[in-house]
Formats: C-alpha cells, structure tokens, sequence
C-alpha cells in the first residue's frame, strides 16, 4: 500500500526500485526507448545541476524527444548524467537552449548573477522548494528573479518528486503549479510539463511563488480545524463520560469499572461526537442564511470565522463519518465481549426462577432505534462515497447538492432521531442523572436539534422566499 | 461534507465562502495576484453581463492574464467588476475583442440585434442555462444565433457554476461541453476553458445546444429506471412479507408482530431484492445473447427496451450493493435486538429443564449459508469499488470486463447459494407456507435461478462458438 | 454494474446497446449532430477498414468535425461506414489525406507494400492488437514500418474499444498510448486522440510498440505476485489450522469438527495472512535501508527481488486489507452462528446451578484485544481510501507519505498488538499447543515482530541519522 500506484504506468519495466531510493541513471535508464539523434525534437532544454531531480528530469524529457544539455562546474566529473544527454559548462550549455530548468539549491544561486548577460531573455525555470514552511523572506523564485533581473522566471515543478518522474509512478498529484510574470514563458513550461504527461495549472504572477513553494510542505491545512474541533470533543465527552460512569460508580460504591474505557466509553464518545460534527457541517450554513436576511444582502463579506468553518465542512463531515463508522463497527462487537456477554449471562440465568414477560412496548423500542441508527449510518457512507474526487467530478452541480444537502439533511434527521429514541423514557429517568448530571447523550443533542429547529425556521415559506431573492441579488437598501 | 473539495486547489487563500453566496468581487479578488498590465497577455476577452457569472469569469481571467472587457448598458453605475478589467459600453467593448462571453439570460438577448452588423465575425459564447428542461422550443443558443446572424455562435460553460470559478473548488464536474457550427471558434473557446484549468469536450454542432442546456437541470437520470424497478420490488417483497408476517399471525392467532417491520421486516426485503437487482443485471446480456442466435447476425438494432435496460445496468447493480449493504448491517445488529435477547433466553431457559443435542448437521448448515453470504458481500464490495470512475480509468479493458462480468456471475452465484442454504429444509417444510403462500425466500430465488440456467446455457460449448462467431461479424444470411 | 459508467458521457443519447455488440453505424449515427458539409474542419483522415474499430474511429472523427475518407478494396460494397463518409479505393483514399488509420489486422498489411510510393511521407497510424501476448517476433508497428519505409509509422489508440467510442462510455482507461520515431507526427495522432477525448500519453520510440501491444492483453499483472504471496500463506495456514483443530481432535478424540472449516478455521486464516501480508509490505523499505547502511551508498542497484517486492507493496497491502475486511465480517456474525449458540447456551445453563464471577482482568483483556482490533481496522481501511488513485492524486508527496507510512506502521503496530493481546496468557498455556504445535497466532506474529524490531533499530538515532544521510546523495566511499 505503500508507494506504487494501481495506475498502469505502473506496469512499465521502467519503474524502479523504492521512492525513498533513487538509483543511478545510467543504470535505470537502460531499458528507456530513447530517440535516434537524427530524429529528435529541434527544442533542447539546458538542465542546471546533476542532483536527483536534475537526471530523472533530464531522463524523462530525453524519452520525450527534447535534447538535454547539461550544465556542470565540472562538465568531465558528471558520469551521473542520463545516456544521450550533453554535459557542458554553465555558459556552453546556456548557449544550446533557451529555456534552463535550475535543478539546484537557493544557497548556490549566486553564481547565476556573474551569468546575467547570456541569462538575457532566457526562461529560468526555478524547480526548488524549501525545508520549512516560509523559510526566507522572499520566495526563492522571487529571489531568483532578483538576482537575474535579464532572464524570465517560472516556478514549476516544484511538487513533483524525482522518484516519481523516474519511475513513472505519480501516486501524489500530478498537478504542476506554474507562476510568473512572463507569460509566454509559462507558456512554454506549460508545454513541457503537458509533453511529460504532467497536468499545468497556472496560478498567475511570481507573487504566487511562496505559495506554491510552501504547498509541497503543507500536511491536510485543510484538516487541521476539523481535526482540532473534533479532538477538542472528543476529549470533553470522554471525560465526561468517565466521570458519569468510572469515577460516579467508583465514589458512590467503590466499584471498580475502569475495563468501560477501551470500548464501552469510546462507544459512547463517537457517536455523540459523529453527531455534533455532523450538526456544525450544516450550521454555518444556516447562521450564513439568518446573517444574510439579516442584513438584506449577499453582497457583504462574511465574518472571517465563518468563512473558514465554510471551508472546512467538508472535512468535518468526513470526520464524522469515520467516526460514525467506528461506532458501527465498536456497536457489532457488542456481543463478543466477556462483559456483555456475562452481564447477559446473568440476566438469563435470573430469568429461570422469575421469567420476564416479552415487552412488545421495548420491542418496538429497541428495534426502531437500530433501524434509524443504521439508515443514518447508510446514507453517512453514501455522502462520503460521493465525497470521493472521482464519484463527485462526474455528478453536475444540482445533483451535487441533491447529495449534499438534501441526503445530508436526512443522515442528520435519522441520526437525531436514533439518539432521540435511543434516550427513550431515560429522558426523565432519575438513576441516569448522576451527580446531577444529565447522560451524555442527553448533552449531544443540543446542537443537533437545534440546527434542525433552526433549518426548519428557514424553510418558512416567508423567509424562504425572502432568503431566495436575497440569494438571487435582490438588495433591501439597493436603490438602482 | 458539503461543499468543499480534497482537491488542492481549495486549499488557496482565495477560495471564498460557500457556494450559495457569492460575495462582492471587488473584497474577494484582494488576494488574488494579478499581472502587472504590461505583461498581461494581448487576448482580450469581452463580457457581456456583470451578474455573479460575467465577474467570476472575468476575475478569473484576468488571473490567467487575458485582458478583460466589459460590456454595460451604464459603464460608469457598474462598480461590482473585478479590479483591473475595463468597463464599456456595449458597442466599445465589442471593439476591443474578437470573443465575447455572453453573460446574460435569455430574455435580455433582444438588444443583441441591433449591434449584429458589430458582432460580424466575432465569437460569441452563450453560457446561460433555463430553469426548466426544454422550457423553449429552441435552445437559447439557436435562439441566439438566429438573432445575430453575423457571429458564430459557441455554446460552452453553461454547466460551471460562478461560486466554482470564484472559489476554485471543483467539486462537480470539470467538464465543459462545447458546441458549435464553427470549428475554429470552438477551438478558441477549448482553449479558454483549459487555460483556467477546465476540461472542454466536443460537442459537435449547436444541434447539441439544447441537450446541453438540459445537462445541468438534469437529477440522475440513469438512476431513474433503477430505482423504479427496485422500489417496485421493494414494496412488493415488503407487502408480501407483511402479509405472511404480520398479517398472517394476527389473523389466524390474534399475534401482535408489528414491531417486525423495523428490523426482521426490511431484513427480508433487502437480501431478496438485492438478488433479484443482481440477477436483473446479467439478464439482458442472455436476452441479447439469444436473440443474436436467434437472428443469425448481431447487425440488427435491439428493441428500445432491451437497450434501455443494458445502460441502466450499472445503476442496477449499485443499488443491488447498497441493499446487501443494509443486509449485512440489519444482520450484524440482529444478537442485540431485544426482541431476539428475549427469545434465545427463553430458548435457554428451556434447555435446562430439556437438554437438545448439539447438531453438526445444523453447525454446518448454519455456518455454511453464513459463510457463503459473506464471501457473496465480499465480492459485490469488490465490485463496487471497482464501478468507482478512478478505480475502473485504471485497468484496460480485458481487465474490467474479467471483474465484471467473472466476478459478478461468481457473486451472483454465492448469493444464489447463501439464499438456497439458508433455505435448506425449509423449502417443502409445511408450516412455512402459510395461506399456501411459499415464504418470500423461495419467490426471491425464480429470478437468479432462470438467470444462470440461462447462462449456463449460453456457454454450452456449440453454441458459445455459435454466439462468438456472431460476435466476431459472422452472419448466417451473410452473401458477400 | 457491468458496462455503464456513472459519468456523464453515458447520459447522451447516442449511447448505444451492450458492448459485446455493435450495431450497424447507420442506424447508430442517426441521432449524432453531425456537421453540414461545409463548415466541416479542413482537416481530412483517412481510414483504411471498414470493421468495428474503422468505423467506430470514422464516426466519432465526423462528430468532431473532421473530413473522413475510408480506403476499401471495394469502395462500392462497404455500406457500413457511417454516413457522411466518403469511400474510395485505397490509392483514392491515400491522396485525400497525410494522416492514414490503419484498422485492418497484421495479416493484411501486405498489400501496403505496393502503395509505398503513395504512402511516402505519410502518417500511418497502426491500431492493431493481437490475440496473444508476444505473438509475433516484432511487434505489429514496427513490422508495418518495415514493409511501408518512407511513411512515418506511429502507434495509438489500440488500448481504446470500438464499443467504447461508439457508446461514448469509456469505462477502462482513457488513455491513448503514443510511439513512434517520428515527433511531429506523434504529436498530429496526440492531437487527434485529444480531439475525441482521449489522454494521450508518449511512450518514446517504436521500440515501444510491442510493450504497447502487449498492454491490453495484461491481466492484472501487477496483482500476479502478491496474489501468488497471499494464496501461498493461505493454503499454509488453513492447512495448519486444519491440522490442530479438525485432525487433532479427530485423532486423539474421534470427535468431528469438520463445520469448523466454513467460518471458523477462515477466521482464523484471514487475520493471520492479512497481519503477515501486511508486515511485508513494510519488510523490504527497512531491506533496503540495511543494505544502503551495508553498502554506504545509494548509488547501486538493488537485487532484482527486492525491486519486484518493492513494486508490489500497494497489491501486498490492498490484499492484507481484503483479508483484514473479511476477518471483521466474520467476526460480526460469530453471535448468530448455530455452533456458537448452542455452546454460549450450555455455558449459560451450566452458571444456574455453578456461578462463575465477573473477572475484572477478563473483561480487560476481551475489550483491549477487540477495541485494538477495531482501531487497526479502521486504520486498514482508512489506508485502502488514500489509496484510490483519485484520492492520492489530490494529496502532496509530503502527505500521502505521511498516510503511507506513519498512519501503515501505526496500523502494523496496532494488529500486532491485537494478536499479542489475543493471545494472552494462552502463549504459554499448555493445552492450546497440539501435537507441540503453536496456536497458528503465534507463528503469525513472527514476521510482524521482526518487522517492528528491525524498524525500531533503523530509527535509533545514531543509525537513522546515517540513513538520511545516505539517501540525501552522501557515499562512504566517496572521494570528488
């Protein structure tokens, strides 16, 4: 599961070894069908540096047709450099090309600088990326840029691994970001990425370069809220739970039921923490509506917390339906377990000498909050299915938001609904109230129910129609 | 889960808010790095319109370094425009650009007219949509062309939403479909949508117009037919259960069983329509195959119904999935159900005043339809995640038709076999048939059964070399 | 689920019948818009066949607009190419066009040797495939461009179906393998193949026609050797299984639990193989770090072995999931299972006359072992969804490594500690070693305890910071 992708250039002899590993190129790149000199693309590409990246780049665009010319400090110690390709100085090899792609670290670019005059006009492709995030002031292709004022710099390639372009496997993105201010320049770049069956996204001027630079150092930003929202209640109910049901038997009666924490409370946590997620998913969309008929506009910026909670719903929701699945699976095992199955044991064994009549009244019960639970979970597993990249890029966007919001709408109502009844007449039950405390399931249903209560204020045929006008431009205070 | 994609690009600082808002563009385009105007590339593109879709397509050409123009009816009132385009009157901007996007709906073409001698020979792009499928008689881009009759008119991005171009989160489709009766023109706005990151597809001429205009008002229609004949079949099983069940027990013994039609109830329902479902999908291609044989060639059209059927059959089988699905989990839950609790504790309780002998005969019987219902879910979840769009680009065709055609019969035929084990001896034992009814398991298996007798002989050897020879273009009548 | 895809391309109306067939192009192509003559694309293709794939070509080349000319013996019998086609002789039909499709099978291509002159400097672009792999000595293209020297033969489009074209539905792979010597042409057949919404990818010279032709003939050959690994242990462990749990008792007791190989002796084999399969996928990364450490570079080759090992870890590991899937499916039944009933009862029954008391550690060890099962689990399958190549593709190097190798070991770790804690106090417990036979679980750990191990030695410090080292390009024996 680790590194080679189920994708078919995987099947190519090429691929080589392990992505932690990069052999070398004259060795790998034996069995590569290269191209007759005579035959060639007319374009060459100048390759500064003979690192990783250098000669799997250089590799893959001598498959491709282009002729590569390296350019070295020491053009006769490079025996590294893939068959067919060229090794000269830095200012031979500038001579042969007017595109260089500069495959080397921010911290030997100086030398560029005694080069600007036959840089002139040149495209400079800047391929590095950093070890931290925002690591200098300015971004090394700004940077670049600065230092070779002649030349236009694109920034490219920076998020594609040399494993990856060695050995044909793209499990990671295949998306190239380019920038800079030159846009024929990126044209070309553009190009070349497309020639190796890359995937150009151009994301405007060389101010975009930090961004892109930082990009391959990001890990899930976008999961990083959701992550924090969630751990945050997953904490706050574990411990509650502990308290109603470790420390509460433990004070009042010395009894000792500290083995409920590897399954018992997690099977309490999830679920309530899948449902409270599940609420905030739909939330902001509902505070974004009253904010809006509030104001009798949409033409207002939104508060900065929620625009961010907007963007992460998506996450949210995956949160909670991995936990929901957890709940699923944490909820099949029950009967396995040597503490249910004891207590059950018991409970049959107390039955031979004083039956219990058959209660069609918890038959009903018990059955009903099943059913509802696993509805929900059901529709929890299609929304993430459509989530998938693949399954949501082949939906137009009114059956997107038939799934999303209309099927979302129902997984948060049947979800509600199994803890609603789950509660049954425990609602008003005293023993459940330790301490004073209401059981946790009580506290989960807080927001759920009110969002549902909220959404419910908003279909109001009145304010629907009023939020649908609003949605559609119409301003309140608008005058022309 | 709403609305935000795993995609990488919604990770960019500049996607906005949610998709039901659009905010002011002249807040939202703050970040978003422009060029400097020297080095803007020399396209120049024309905007008809400054509703939320002219300025999020503007603001994201001007990011891809087109110069952007649009056109008004009041240049100087228009203060929603994107920073850095102009703003013109309708005539002037015309000037400036051989493209116009038309921005507009349909109702507001009429003035289009008057400029026709101006829009000679420019490409014009109609990207408006209807609010109900087929709500003209002609497409709004025939109506279009038939009013200007100097420009060449191209249907295109009619299925991107503003808030996706704004945001640059692509949940729903990439894909753009393209048409009309000019080939350069449409190459022109092919390359428009893949240079702000978008897929173009061939269309063909602006016949296609109105099936493209339908697109995006359309609710899955390839689910359609599937899910008519599963929930047919659905309440049939399910009233027909009831009717043995429920019915049954309260007629002849005033036996209150309601409380079944929660859990026990749709249980039946599931497994028995899901094999029908299964069963339904491999049908048509026996059909296809004995008419072939009865026909002597394969060069004549099948009946509409047949055809029908054939596309659907996808859909048919997922939904077979999702149903053995609500199986697998309605049986998982089955030990904790209070009903089943207080039934096998009376089977206890009985046993120790009567001991009953432990059957190898029933371990077997019960472990092996168990078994066999196991491995059948198994390869239907195979299955279905090879129907995933990503999973089935993936393989080459030998591969695909090997997993679905081998895998499905073998899933069929464990599914078939977990029904007929289950059975056991329950299919001729008496009290299972009540009001001379067979119980509903034996009427799920007709189907499935017919199904692979059927097949078994179509791959009888004389003719399966029959039907390959047909396949392969034989025909019997054939002369030439 | 068989042949329709979920994208919107299967919506359009000229989606056509099952693909095992096809219909004759003149009824099919009827509801095709197809463009009036004269504002057809200038550029003309000429198509040699009149089979499947010919026509199937002809008929999606007329939609995107382009002139289509079929070369036949005899231009006046062929009444199967579609309508708007022209069909000549094949010395006719070469002057219309300089891009030739060649649809006909390698035993036909002799005759092209009498129109070399006509064909000199012409694109020829072989479509062909063979009915084995490696049929011929060379591959078809390059026996083509051996009879026709002067043309410039490229191979394409001979992974794509003629039903795939024709119904619009592209299930398997989109993608339009490229070669040839020839760049220009190469890139007028890219051209094409991206007019019709195909993916071209380059694949270099002729030399890599035969590996192109061999493609869709593959059967899954990456699983090949990982499904060879997983029922090599199965076998081994079921048989061992079957030895101390059915002979043993067989043998020393004459009791007959053969039921035992429906669910129980499977339940026991899917987890040790999915555990054992999924330590190696871990095995060769930590291999190939000690002969890196060993041999003081990365410079050098691994021992082919370890390269074939390496390449299947994504297989090993998607396999150990669908192990690890039916481990937990047929754990979720264990309650409902007759066997399991029936001794649960007696055990129960037997408490009504001896109690048993509630053992707190019990309690502990059944939850712990369970609870860490459950978590591997979800960790499993939250491995299986990140392996998705549409979910990989939207994640950076830095996070899909990060899923793949923190989030795999932390899945390693936890099933190993699930055995280990499983195990218990049965590791030294007599009874359970039969014939001197370890429980099976016990053999199963040893390849995952060496795993975890030989991994906790390479991330000691002083050996860690060698290896980064090392694979950051520094040598031990290096001198420049």
């Amino acid at each position: 599961m680790e590194d080679v992708n189920l994708d078919d250039t995987s099947r190519r002899k090429n691929a080589v070894a392990a992505y932690v590993l990069d052999n070398k190129m004259d060795n790998s790149s034996k069995d590569i069908p290269l191209y007759p000199t005579e035959i060639r693309k007319c374009e060459s590409i100048c390759i500064f540096g003979t690192g990783d990246f250098g000669r799997s780049f250089g590799s893959k665009m001598l498959q491709c047709g282009y002729n590569v010319v390296y350019g070295s400090r020491n053009p006769h110690a490079s025996n590294l450099t893939p068959k067919g390709a060229k090794v000269l100085s830095h200012e031979e090899a500038i001579k042969e090309s007017s595109i260089i792609i500069l495959a080397i670290h921010r911290e030997h670019y100086d030398f560029l600088e005694q080069l600007n005059s036959q840089l002139e006009g040149k495209v400079l492709v800047d391929v590095s990326n950093n070890l931290k995030m925002n690591q200098f002031e300015n971004s090394n292709a700004e940077y670049l840029a600065s230092l070779v004022t002649g030349a236009k710099v694109v920034k490219a390639f920076n998020t594609i691994s040399a494993w990856a372009l060695q050995s044909g496997t793209l499990d990671a993105s295949r998306q190239v970001f380019v920038c800079g201010n030159d846009v024929k320049s990126k044209d070309v770049v553009m190009d070349i990425a497309r020639a190796i069956g890359l995937t150009p996204l151009d994301q405007g001027s060389l101010l975009s370069a930090n961004e892109i630079e930082n990009y391959p150092l990001q890990l899930f930003p976008m999961w990083r809220l959701p992550m924090y929202i969630c751990t945050g209640f997953t904490i706050l109910i574990f411990l509650y739970c502990a308290l109603t049901e470790v420390i509460y038997p433990f004070a009042t009666s010395n009894e000792n039921t500290l083995y409920l924490v590897a399954i018992s409370i997690p099977n309490r946590v999830f679920p309530i923490v899948s449902l409270i997620l599940l609420a905030l998913v739909y939330l902001p969309g509902i505070i974004a509506a009253f904010l809006q008929l509030y104001r009798g506009t949409k033409y207002s910026r939104f508060p900065d917390w929620l625009d961010k909670w907007m963007l992460c719903r998506k996450q949210l929701g995956l949160v909670a339906l991995a936990y929901a699945f957890l709940h699923a699976i944490y909820t099949f095992v029950i009967p396995i377990r040597y503490y249910v199955r004891w207590w059950s044991d018991q409970y049959t064994i107390k039955q031979v000498t004083t039956p219990i009549a058959f209660s069609s009244h918890y038959a009903w019960l018990s059955d009903s909050y099943v059913a509802l639970g696993m509805l929900g979970f059901f529709f929890y597993i299609l929304l993430g299915i459509t989530s998938l990249p693949s399954v949501s890029n082949a939906v137009n966007w009114r059956e997107f938001r038939f799934v999303q919001s209309k099927l979302g709408y129902l997984t948060l109502v049947l979800c509600t609904a199994h803890t609603l009844v789950y509660g049954g007449d425990r609602f008003i039950y005293g023993p459940f109230y330790k301490w004073f405390l209401p059981p946790a399931f009580v506290v989960s249903l807080i927001i759920p129910c009110s969002v549902l209560v909220l959404k419910f204020i908003t279909i109001i045929p009145c304010l629907d129609s009023r939020i649908t006008k609003i949605r559609q431009g119409w301003e309140r205070n608008a005058k022309s």
